[in-house]
């Protein structure tokens, strides 16, 4: 049986190009003793997979080259020689942008299908979801009343955050990149929404926050992470999840109003989803039994084809791409 | 009575220099009902002053020109109309760079003299030796074995941070301007230190620190708070506490690898003294209590008279000052 991967060939310099990528048809081996054979459905894009392409260790090891991109997808199981992994069962976990993957079943995860939309297990009761949920909640520590602010927020985390953020009773506000998705933000129930590329940030926080923020849930970096750490009340909480401004940077520009964080008695942290395997069943039920009750909603931007990949995954650094980035297969 | 001062004329554009300071020969107004007459013995030199140089308000609203350089004192209540405050006493507080203030009290602390020398009293038992207890114990939260790393270890509050950490069971290593001030270090016990100004600091800490920083101690700011954040153990508190590389910078270099702190699992924090104003005696009676029982040791760096602080506040950013900076008037 023939599987399609799309490989990396080589580690990007900055922004990534299309050159870096190259489709491979291999076959599909045998099963071994405790292996199943998946057949994916959906591949998750994500900015992590940016940091992932750079050679050297961060959280996880950096991907290996000429194999396939690493990145979450969601498929079914097809064959099976593992019995706690049968035929028919829906997984996700790290399993590459491939057609077919086979697992010893080591990090990947089974999916309940009556919790929400297949393509939702990438999404808001996936990875990203997961990082929103524990995100704000574990690492922010909300309370009612505090005001929350998420850069780049119309992404799956900033969306789930802002949600998650409205149903603790706090105040909103979030940073996007076209009136678009500043309107739309809007309808999910953000409190204020700023167009970074047309709004002066610090003058839309100083007049509509005079309260200022006690949570930033910071996915971008650079400038606007320092507008933030200059507005902050006291005891805030900086929860650091991405600073994709910066991912395709040689030189990371560091937050120059670091200090903000020893006047306003605050503190700076981060979010590594991981850690919080063990809950996700938790979380998954949570955000379910919200989506089902019509308290939160998701939007899904879905494009057809594994070929695709390299090119879709160019979206997500343009801020072209608007709602959870996926490619169904 | 005549009372020599030194004020501000105008606010410095980085580095500061002599010509933004005036002798001024004030008269000693009398007494209101209420306060107290002072005679500053000894003034206290402290990176803070330079913060305090700047226009607007951080955790303290910035100096006043034309008036007296805002700085620690102590001196010695020489007239009283204030009950609570008797002469013959001693205190501290922020009674400017002049031979005598007038207090009702507000912000001034009495000074148990029989505790230690009396100089001590703005160094070790004064407002950084505060800093470097609550700092080390109440936000790094030190635990026996774990490595603690020190930015400008010489400096008083360095000095403070290494002999509490040695007592609390840590590895201490610290960064120092030249030989003479690393040799120091090593005779009040520190396990390793570093010479910045003629070792790559990145290398001593792979070499002999491979267990990696569980408390990062940051007076200095800039390249030192990278490589700091580059060798993090899982689980660490960055403390900050100053920047004194950055202070004279129009534009204040952020920590690149900030990032860092998501991937050690890591809380990036600060210290503000005066957040535990009211904890003080507690730490001056242990501070005192090892000193006396000779478990820690303190230098200072004493010059004589009031007209000479423009020049020594110098020494401070120059690295050229060597032990707690004070003037005796």
């Amino acid at each position: 049986m023939k599987n399609l991967q799309i490989h990396l060939i080589a580690r990007p310099q900055g922004l990534p190009s299309l050159d870096l990528f190259q489709e491979v048809e291999a076959d599909v081996p045998p099963l071994q003793d405790g292996q199943f054979l998946i057949k994916n459905h959906y591949i998750s894009l994500d900015p992590a997979i940016r940091g992932w392409m750079n050679a050297g260790t961060t959280y996880i090891p950096g991907m290996a080259l000429n194999a396939p991109v690493r990145a979450f997808t969601l498929g079914e199981i097809v064959d099976s020689q593992n019995a706690d992994f049968k035929v028919g069962e829906f997984v996700n976990g790290l399993l590459g942008v491939q057609e077919y993957a086979i697992s010893d079943g080591k990090g990947v995860s089974k999916v309940d299908t009556s919790l929400g939309k297949l393509s939702w297990h990438l999404g808001i009761l996936g990875m990203p979801g997961m990082t929103a949920y524990f995100g704000l909640l574990e690492r922010g520590q909300p309370k009612a009343g505090e005001t929350v602010f998420i850069t780049g927020a119309a992404g799956i985390i900033g969306t789930t955050v802002g949600q998650i953020a409205k149903l603790k009773g706090c105040r909103v506000v979030g940073t996007a990149g076209s009136d678009e998705k500043c309107n739309y933000l809007k309808t999910i129930g953000f409190d204020v929404v700023i167009n970074y590329k047309t709004e002066n940030i610090a003058e839309r926080l100083a007049a509509d926050c005079p309260e200022k923020i006690s949570i930033v849930y910071d996915n971008v970096g650079g400038e606007q992470l320092d507008i933030a750490l200059a507005h902050l009340a006291m005891g805030a909480r900086v929860v650091i999840c991405g600073a994709i401004s910066q991912y395709n940077n040689a030189a990371i520009e560091g937050p120059k109003n670091y200090m903000k964080i020893v006047t306003a008695r605050g503190i700076i942290t981060g979010i590594i989803v991981f850690d919080f395997l063990n809950r996700y069943p938790e979380a998954v039920a949570q955000i379910s039994d919200w989506l089902t009750e019509g308290s939160m909603e998701t939007k899904e931007d879905i494009y057809e084809g594994i070929k695709q990949f390299p090119s879709v995954l160019l979206k997500l650094f343009s801020g072209e791409n608007f709602g959870k980035l996926l490619i169904k297969i």
